[in-house]
């Protein structure tokens, strides 16, 4: 772990590993350097890159790239494992010449999920990619392989979701939410990044402070398409890469006890139609999983437009299965805490474990990754003539095509050269949809204040 | 540890112990009662309120004492042992009816140095508080009790000095130095109320996460006469409550490992003044204790006249025990860090404690209680003609009288009834300790910014 | 803890210190050098030989006493407190010249409890030792002290009483019962010398192996009086020297949740009066101590016998205190487990400490140490028109002076000096004790087999 | 956990799983389902009964299975994971009902090395079981998934190899060696069986508990055509089984650190055959690993005829690889404990994990399964005329076919069938050989004292 300046051009440390990937075989570790020098050679360099980045101000994917252009890594192996070989590193993910804890750490779980969990797949050669049963079972074994299933533990997860771009008063609420959960002993689990994804962690920290907690859990599950533009904050001690989206969400739901939303843009749409439409199947109606919509005062409109979106286009069976709460971080913290026994109770009863909701039921159509390309948006079924549920699963897939056009490289691309993304449908549907989609835009949570949005869609009616 | 509401009038709830007081006899409980109920009632009543109140917004102890007039405590016995009875504490102590267990340990904090100590010096009866050695041996006691002597570490504890009203530019300094200390895995020991004494701990708490520190300290040192102006905030997880100044001022320094001074009033000059005495005594001079003043630059003229008058006063000796780094975190840190080294080395050489300085030489000028009032404020010996180590003691004694007479109850009310302090001595001595106080006043260090400062002392040349 | 021959005769080595000695002020360091080289050197010396010598082959006190004449020991003073200096220690207590870390705590348990608890007393100038909450509050301080109360347990401590010379198929009955105690995750405190002290415990360890439970306790209760000629198994983890068999006897019925009795001799017939005079009590008579006499079956004779003589002196409710058990190890274990949550429930009911048991009611009787010479004994009163728990308090005084004859420093020189100890009473009382003793006497209880026992005493009707 | 007598017939109990086999996914559970009841059942089934004797006193596998054939077991599947469901399982293995945690374990390691193990090898189609690196790479895969391999220790593993059937001279002498291992705190890692196997451990959980040691290893290393016969003791806290000698041979060699090797018979010669083997390869030149044979006064002619048939074989740079000590157990611990920084250094020199020995190597001629049947037991080469290394390597194949003709089923039934394996080679090899096998014959050491030894093999000179 020393650094040194070999030349006076390139800085090189060697990195010793930490976790599950402090026992690697020496066939593993030639899978891995293959690997890493290989095809997935350039996504692993920019995830690493991310997580060197973590807990510096900007949150610009682009503008960490172009600034560290003469980054390096390499997979090194040595008689005992792995080590990480890094040239020209960001100087603060180092004091005194040590890397951070924290930051070794995020550097590993790189390692471990892209590239480790890449070799993976190709050797288990039984698995089936479009069989749900096998999806779910990849979800658990990339969580399990990452440590993040604890066998031993009582239900107290809480999973927070909302928007990375939101404003000073609603960061301060999640905080303070963060702050409820704490004191009640819940642990936390988001996507890692900025926003209503770092505020609960942050207000959790105090919480378990005040509470003497050790132990605690600060969870985050991204995916490599988004750690570059979202770098995990450094209070994240468990950090995992899922392969995509859905996967990502099935980790949410499965791992997590109860789900508090609060206010974001099109990819916290995205979430909430997901979750919504699996507890809307029949098999999960007896599932005591606390749902919560929450912000400060200044968001009862915007949930208030989140709710009739859904009363219009999913109905009231689909409203009735979570709560608005507004602007009392306290009852939130508690309706979550008050439901715990409620769940251990019904994994329990049903043989389930408290560490992994195998007995939760997901469909195929939303495990199975969505492509959002023009053919595959444009032809999307958004029409009301179709069992709500169905209408849940491909309106989530357009909010989802919508958040890669706005923020993934992949969809930004696709943009540039063809224009945005054409939506078809019901016109009800569709400009229910305009609405929401408007509001989004001008509340700014479609991007960070201060630019101004083009939207990446056009709704035909 | 319910909490039910009896009447329509009082809340009453009762408290289990923890810690050391975890385990009394009855006969020791019922010491306990009856000084809890007697003449110490008052003190310990009011110190329970303190830190019932922790992370209250307001730091005015008579705001607090008049908010909650009705609140009562007593010591009740068990046949297990003691419990604590609340009548009408302050809400936000609780989280849905049970008490938050970091304001549980203070509370016991309180109960364990307020009475017990005092329990425990009526009974030992060959205890001696004039002699050098009992003194220090009481220290020792009382921080043996509160389980604050680790003898299986090794020097990591910096102590942070400074005000409790900094301006908000001072305050962010306090937090990345606190931040960079954490980083480098020290912990911090400071006098645990605002401003000064806590951003450090902030700091090195987002610090020791990010570097996966486990176990951290975060002590507080307090007396009686000033926790219900600055109740502990919420991070300190060691509470001390030391008799008087005099006592509260050796624990810091045969405690900690390295001192940090940042800007601050009258009671950082008594600071300074205290570790300047002692450091300067011959016996002393290979203590490797690293010394810094420091703060942003904003504070660089703060720090260059405390410097003058130190060089005017004790001279270039005692100048040459301190480092003074302006706007520079890291460099503050990475020198405590690279000085714990020597300091183990050195307490190995001379066969020390690393988790207490037997070795450090103290006067009893500076360990007797000085009583500041009119009387031995206006007899101080406040001339040049005197060995430097003794103007030292004395200049401290008159900064500890000006600290008495702004917050202290004591003193306050003493002022009230004679008019200011008068302190004299040699003309250019008492010009300069004039310059100097009339900066803390014009800087706003002496009491918080809003309020007039009309000083409680008068010099007279 | 180096171990060096300074010159051809001596070995000196040094010896850290370990526990609660480890936090000794400088005071108390000068206290323990006065003691330990005034009044109580001997004491010291010969008790920490004795720890010195655990699990050496013999059990006779004079034996060791010889062999090691030039054994010396000094407490030390250093700047961070205590250490030892031992001249001559025996050589097993070493390995590669670095001391057994076991024999090095029960070295630091003589100190503490010898020297430290002796300067503890003479400080506490409010100790009344003639006061019932007194003496009991000793026995409280001192077994805190030690740590040996443990605030934060279940009830699971059985206590097992018997005689240090049994034969092969009872000691091996012994480690039977330990072992099925162990298996049920019971802990074990004994007397901590050989025969029915030892074998439970090592059977214990096994089952706890077998339960892969860790943290297990294997308490040695003794007195300085029996130190040597016992000296503590090396299983013992902790190691309590309390000051006389009385309070021995009461930190055992306080300290533990079950009672186990083995055959035994004298000193076990002392033991069951003991506790039997106390369960008779009004007050414990809703106390669920589990008793629980129990040997294989050759030793049905044995508990015949003690049983009726203790129906025809204290009478069929004294009996129905207790369970004999014949040759079944398991049921023995079972029933003092089962016992368990009744222990719990009777203590949470009347708001006892579960670590402690303050609410078991001892009569001063029970507690004023007896001094046996020729006067106290003959003049005890051993007639049975007495209450019965008065007279058990006798007969049991009665027990203790004939062990103190057989083995006792103090004892046996009376003995010498003036000829058997003289025991007079109502005819049919002296003839059921002699009775009893005579059956201890042929079945070779009083003294290791091979040697030729003469009674310490005569019963005169 | 429960245990319940179904009908007059069956008891049937259910055993949650632990360790790494209470987080399968459902998946990997239906695997488990199929191969436990399919071609592994039986295997599966034997294994799982041999560990519920743990302790039992008899070693014949046949007595055992014969006592038991109404035991059965399954797989089965619950939400949450794998259950084991056990028919009329021994009574021994339950205490009131509930099984012994230590057996408990042991189950669950048969199911994890057996069942999991196999599956896994299905599915993982790039490895070459005929490849000297995937070899390895499978040995530490089963050790890693058992999870014996700790990248944070220091080395500290004595490897303990001898006979199962020893007499109780050399048994007392094991435990004395590993009382004197357990001082100087050392770890044990044997062949979990009785004998030379079983002492060692016993000793050393007496001297751990002498040391306070806590976090003791006590390692068995197995496999399934052994473990019957063989089953594991009570102190085993490790238990792998190994799918066949060559992968436990290898296991041993990477695992320890130290080797200390007891009298024994066949299956010690081919331990002994095996070390020297690879020890003799040049580039295992400065492996400091410490080779010591060793046993009581009465075990010096035994050592003394291994010595010679080595010196006679292999030359004398064998003989220089390893020290006879006769009875001098603390020496021997000394010169293990001695050399335990020598191979920290030296694996700290070159790159290699303190945990694995990766950089031993090892010639596809010990790693490759020998299958012993009369052709290939016939057509051994054993000729001087071979280098060392190979003669060693097919020495230890001759030595290892009369082990399973001894005691493994296959050998036994081929031995029945077609009569003693024939063995050929040069005359004065056959003639030492010869020999030394006479000389285990004639000590008991071949089969348990009590039966009458008929040779499986016969030499053809």
């Amino acid at each position: 772990m020393t650094y040194n300046n070999i030349t006076g051009v390139a800085m090189i440390t060697h990195i010793n590993p930490v976790g599950s990937m402090n026992l690697l075989s020496q066939v593993e570790v030639d899978h891995l350097k293959q690997s890493a020098s290989g095809a997935l050679y350039k996504l692993f360099r920019n995830c690493a890159l991310a997580v060197l980045n973590s807990g510096s101000k900007t949150d610009s994917s682009k503008e960490i790239l172009d600034r560290y252009q003469s980054f390096d890594i390499n997979v090194i192996r040595r008689e005992r494992g792995v080590k990480l070989e890094l040239f020209n590193p960001p100087d603060h993910a180092f004091v005194d010449g040590e890397i951070i804890r924290g930051i070794q750490d995020h550097l590993f779980s790189v390692l471990r999920d892209i590239i480790y969990v890449n070799s993976k797949l190709q050797q288990e050669s039984q698995l089936s990619l479009t069989s749900s049963l096998h999806l779910t079972d990849l979800v658990f074994s990339i969580l399990r392989n990452a440590r993040a299933v604890n066998p031993g533990s009582e239900p107290n997860l809480a999973v927070c979701w909302g928007g990375h771009s939101i404003n000073a008063t609603e960061y301060q609420y999640t905080r303070e939410v963060g702050n409820e959960l704490g004191l009640r002993e819940m642990n936390i689990c988001t996507g890692c990044g900025p926003g209503a994804m770092e505020g609960p962690m942050k207000g959790a920290a105090v919480g378990h402070a005040k509470q003497r907690v050790t132990g605690s859990r600060y969870i985050g599950l991204t995916e490599p398409s988004i750690i570059a533009a979202e770098p995990p904050n450094p209070i994240v001690n468990e950090l995992v890469i899922l392969p995509d989206i859905e996967k990502r969400l099935e980790a949410f739901v499965r791992l997590g006890h109860g789900i508090i939303i609060f206010p974001g843009g099109a990819g916290t749409a995205e979430e909430i139609l997901y979750i919504l439409g699996i507890m809307m199947h029949p098999e999960n109606r007896h599932q005591p999983i606390p749902i919560i919509l929450t912000g400060p005062e200044e968001s009862a409109d915007y949930f208030r437009s989140v709710d009739e979106f859904i009363g219009n286009t999913l109905g009231p069976d689909a409203q009735s299965l979570y709560q608005i709460i507004i602007n009392d971080p306290a009852e939130v913290a508690r309706r979550v805490k008050n439901a715990m026994p409620l769940v251990r109770d019904y994994r329990k009863s049903v043989g389930d474990a408290y560490s992994f909701n195998w007995s939760l039921k997901i469909e195929p159509e939303f495990q199975l990754p969505f492509n959002p390309d023009h053919k595959s948006m444009a032809s999307l079924n958004l029409s009301g003539d179709q069992p709500p549920q169905q209408l849940a699963a491909n309106l989530r897939r357009a909010f989802s095509g919508i958040v890669a056009g706005n923020v993934k490289e992949g969809g930004i691309k696709a943009i540039e050269q063809e224009g945005p993304f054409l939506l078809s449908g019901e016109p009800k549907m569709m400009q229910m949809m305009d609405t929401l989609l408007q509001a989004f835009v001008e509340q700014q949570r479609m991007k960070l204040p201060g630019s101004v949005y083009v939207p990446c869609y056009q709704i035909t009616r």
